[in-house]
């Protein structure tokens, strides 16, 4: 792969960008005919040439044994045939989708005659930095095209030559259509340098979008000069307020703690109101023990659930992604909402209520890009949400909030169609 | 107003960050009728005080008049009786618009029964940085209110003393309605260290809207790790197609030209088909310069009239802010398309044509905020596109772009209103 992309001149991660962008335009201007076909071929691709894919991830899958990955990063490096078959479903499953690019957002004409329509336009070149996930290279890949974007990926060198085989698919596919094949690119072998100017790449790349831990978002955040979409971190809280009922609270804090641990997601604290904590808490932290979940309580709680762990401020502020729960006894809904504000990365909130003037002030004045009544925080999720494919769950408030799908990878553009107006 | 603040305990900038958050969810909880009558309450007072302005902005005068600002930077600076009216003038115009906040983007039900609705909500705090502007102080705060947004300003050093006593007058006001005065703030008085707070005050500033000068655009863009939204500068070009109409042509350069100068929809290029050259140049240019046009040209273009400017590199990348214009003969449609490409900031551009299909592909393949057929560049303008307010121009393509109004100083919220549901 690298010699092939050498030979091309594409040396440099700048040339690549520069290479991405000025394929950027084939890609904006495609029909969605023309993408899903590219979609559809990309797919067979991945069929056709399992074998080549899975021995580039054999080599990634030998340095990761070489440098000690623990067992869960290598398990999500690990590509075998069923998992290859997955990502062609999932690039099929994005061909099915509604295009968004040419949607007319709004229009007017004004009394001068101009006609003004703002139209949904792909990004451009987007960027995405991830790590040793060799499947998020198909699927951000397959909606960067469906988006009618061109797309720049740094995936880490632990899945290097995963990537490279992937990405060689992906070109060739497009090429079998008469896309432009440089409208994806890697930069995993320019090493940490790649990342670094993929974030400075202001101007050649339009969107950057972190994927990943915490550090790696923070770090993201920090240096890139090139817009970015934060996503993913979820502290997301329950609250039990006083006229809860005992059984949707007992299944919703149940399925919220329990029903997938590792994701963003899931509850990371139950808050309960103090006039229902002697009615709530006993039977509510009762099954979550029972599903073996660990519970680090504050005082109040422990008052009534005495054998539980106590709770520092790491664990309110903790995204534990195990079958652990923080649990806090608080006054009062202003109380609760006092707690989220403080400690929420405001993802993700529900509260379990008979009462409608609480469930209405909770969801008007929580500020999570997610706020519930009666319902579980899992609920949070693009394919939940009908979007059919999620980029990512921004957490930011600029540009999209929440379960992030083809929409939100489109920019807009304004066409003023007018008969020779000038202004007076 | 330094003594006031500091004997509330705001003495630094990020007290002040934190006094505007905690101040936030008052003005985003606020109806539309609270929001206008403060809005109301702040012109009357700007009207009751305005001998208290004037005499604020006389210190900034004074200072301006020792550092030895250009004339041009001082009639910005310059607040007078009639100026300081049409400041209140503007916030009741402000009043008078529609409220985006609580807007109903989409919704749905999902197959389970939940019932999702997309909200329009504030951002929460919007900062903004700007120069030796004090209507801006009072525009900015004007429309952040009545997006129910809390407002951190920096308005320069230059502009202090005017600012203080501006947020003062915005403040009473505020406390007078009884909603939070400290949800507007001014870091003026730290100097650049308030910049840089403001620039790094992620989590509690949410949007960042620099205004003024390229560098200084350029450098809050490097710096800021709070989301930025890029605005202003305007290399903007029309375009005379080969079958432009002669009169068309002329009346829009002209105008898009000589109408207002100093201001980023003017146009600064002129690219024109070959095969129209001897056809229209000679008008259009002749016209030009009766206006007073200093005309800046290529080899081709100087063919056809050969006392102009020779052009270099610098010109095609020019924001003049004069009455200068670049000229230049390209081969074609394409070669227009890529002359825009390779010099334009993305801001408007306008093709005048006859033919259906170029000014199609115009309109779709040219990447700027406004694309226009036919009509002056100066158009591109939130007044002109109906806003009422105008926050800046967008030239970036995340979350705004293109003129901004009300509605681009809000995001989202979902809503999830459920009876118990949980994930399978």
């Amino acid at each position: 792969m690298t010699d092939v992309l050498e030979s091309r001149g594409l040396d440099t991660a700048e040339a690549r960008f520069r290479a991405a962008k000025a394929a950027s335009t084939g890609l904006a201007t495609a029909t969605t005919a023309e993408k899903n076909r590219a979609l559809e071929a990309i797919a067979d691709a991945l069929l056709a040439r399992t074998a080549e894919v899975i021995e580039a991830n054999r080599r990634d899958l030998a340095a990761a044994d070489e440098n000690g990955l623990s067992a869960g990063l290598v398990d999500r490096l690990t590509l075998d045939e069923r998992r290859v078959a997955a990502l062609a479903d999932a690039v099929l499953a994005i061909a099915r989708l509604a295009d968004p690019v040419g949607d007319v957002v709004r229009g007017s004409t004004l009394p001068n005659g101009l006609q003004l329509t703002q139209v949904r336009v792909p990004f451009g070149v987007v960027g995405a930095i991830y790590e040793a996930r060799p499947n998020v290279t198909v699927d951000i890949t397959a909606i960067a095209i469906k988006s009618g974007n061109a797309v720049v990926l740094r995936g880490g060198t632990a899945a290097q030559h995963s990537n490279a085989a992937l990405v060689a698919v992906v070109q060739d596919a497009l090429a079998s259509v008469g896309l432009p094949a440089d409208a994806v690119q890697t930069v995993d072998e320019f090493g940490r340098e790649g990342a670094t100017a993929l974030m400075r790449a202001r101007g050649l790349v339009d969107l950057l979008i972190p994927r990943g831990s915490a550090g790696l978002i923070k770090t993201v955040v920090e240096e890139s000069t090139v817009p970015v979409i934060e996503t993913g971190a979820g502290v997301v809280h329950v609250f039990l307020d006083e006229s809860a009922d005992v059984d949707l609270a007992t299944s919703i804090v149940l399925n919220a703690k329990t029903q997938r641990v590792a994701v963003c997601n899931a509850a990371e604290t139950l808050l309960v109101h103090a006039a229902a904590a002697e009615r709530l808490l006993p039977p509510v932290l009762g099954r979550l023990r029972e599903a073996g979940v660990t519970l680090h309580a504050d005082d109040r709680t422990r008052a009534v659930v005495p054998d539980a762990v106590p709770a520092t401020d790491e664990d309110w502020a903790a995204e534990y992604y195990s079958m652990d729960l923080a649990v806090a006894v608080v006054d009062d809904l202003d109380a609760a909402m006092d707690h989220i504000a403080a400690w929420s990365t405001h993802h993700t909130e529900s509260i379990v209520t008979e009462s409608y003037r609480n469930a209405e002030r909770f969801l008007a004045e929580v500020d999570s890009a997610v706020v519930m009544v009666n319902a579980s925080t899992r609920f949070t999720d693009g394919g939940e949400f009908g979007f059919g494919a999620e980029v990512g769950i921004s957490t930011q408030k600029m540009h999209a909030r929440g379960p992030m799908g083809l929409a939100e990878l489109t920019s807009t553009k304004w066409h003023v169609r007018g008969t020779g107006q000038t202004r007076g």
